[in-house]
């Protein structure tokens, strides 16, 4: 915690890494602060009915840090099986809506951190070389594992904001 | 372009701060697309009476980024002058929903460019060990140049989130 607000070497891996976790570090603190205390009632909570509830968005961030350790790491999607576990965290919506739910704080911080303790460990085994190479990505454009990462923090900050602003809502109705 | 999926070198620039503005680049061209074809009266749109317009947080971007410039180059925060003209974007709130309001959309555009403009000029006089200096920051830690850069982005990351909540709650109302 005392690095909280320095992107910077993280002992363990090379410095990019380093840099990455340290930058995907500071946005999980963020989530967890924004999560902080909230009741079942509180996470399944929708702000519009057709929108997410903070509960889904923070299983998102999970399946969505899976979906690259898959990607990067095994290069390959998701299969039947671990789309049953995690599609409706993946995809949101309607499907998000109908299967999470009822579930504690205490549920989605252990998604959280199993996914993530799994990403601490892949990272050790990989260098800055690694963040650089490049494969086909979104709309016939290259992208960069570094990006791929990048793009997994910045969807999670990118939500967090949702979250900071259905809470907003949210606390004057329920 | 065709670099948008690219954490890498940018020319001109230490690896590092290339890699920084590369991220920067991308919240960048996300808020744009996000923002794109609005209408002043969508960019003003209150999608909560106590909430932000989508036109207040591209000029709070902006204005954030400014103020990052001052307080990492100059090391000096917002003076009168300064906060009469970006006070409103920087805090937001009930100043920023009155004093922000009837702007088209390229008004924002040129707010953010210009100041953009400005940031890739004074990170081509500094390097990767710039980005490492410290200083005191947030509740008494320690924070280097780095963060607070990685901050002004995720900071525009996480209101694009909500730019995209509004935009989807905006298109059931106006």
């Amino acid at each position: 915690m005392d690095q909280i607000y320095l992107i910077t070497d993280i002992q363990g891996y090379t410095p990019e890494v380093g840099r990455l976790l340290s930058m995907m570090n500071y946005a999980r603190y963020t989530t967890l602060e924004a999560a902080k205390n909230l009741t079942t009632e509180q996470l399944d909570y929708l702000m519009d009915p057709e929108g997410n509830s903070i509960g889904a968005l923070l299983l998102h961030f999970a399946a969505v840090e899976f979906a690259y350790q898959l990607e990067t790491f095994e290069k390959r999607d998701l299969n039947e099986e671990e789309m049953l576990i995690w599609g409706p965290a993946l995809d949101l919506g309607e499907k998000g809506r109908q299967a999470i739910r009822g579930n504690d704080l205490t549920y989605y911080v252990n998604k959280l951190n199993e996914v993530r303790t799994k990403t601490y460990e892949l990272f050790k085994t990989v260098d800055d070389d690694w963040l650089h190479l490049e494969e086909p990505f979104w709309y016939g454009k290259q992208a960069n594992h570094y990006f791929m990462w990048f793009h997994v923090f910045e969807d999670e900050i990118n939500h967090r904001g949702q979250i900071r602003l259905i809470k907003k809502k949210m606390n004057t109705q329920l």
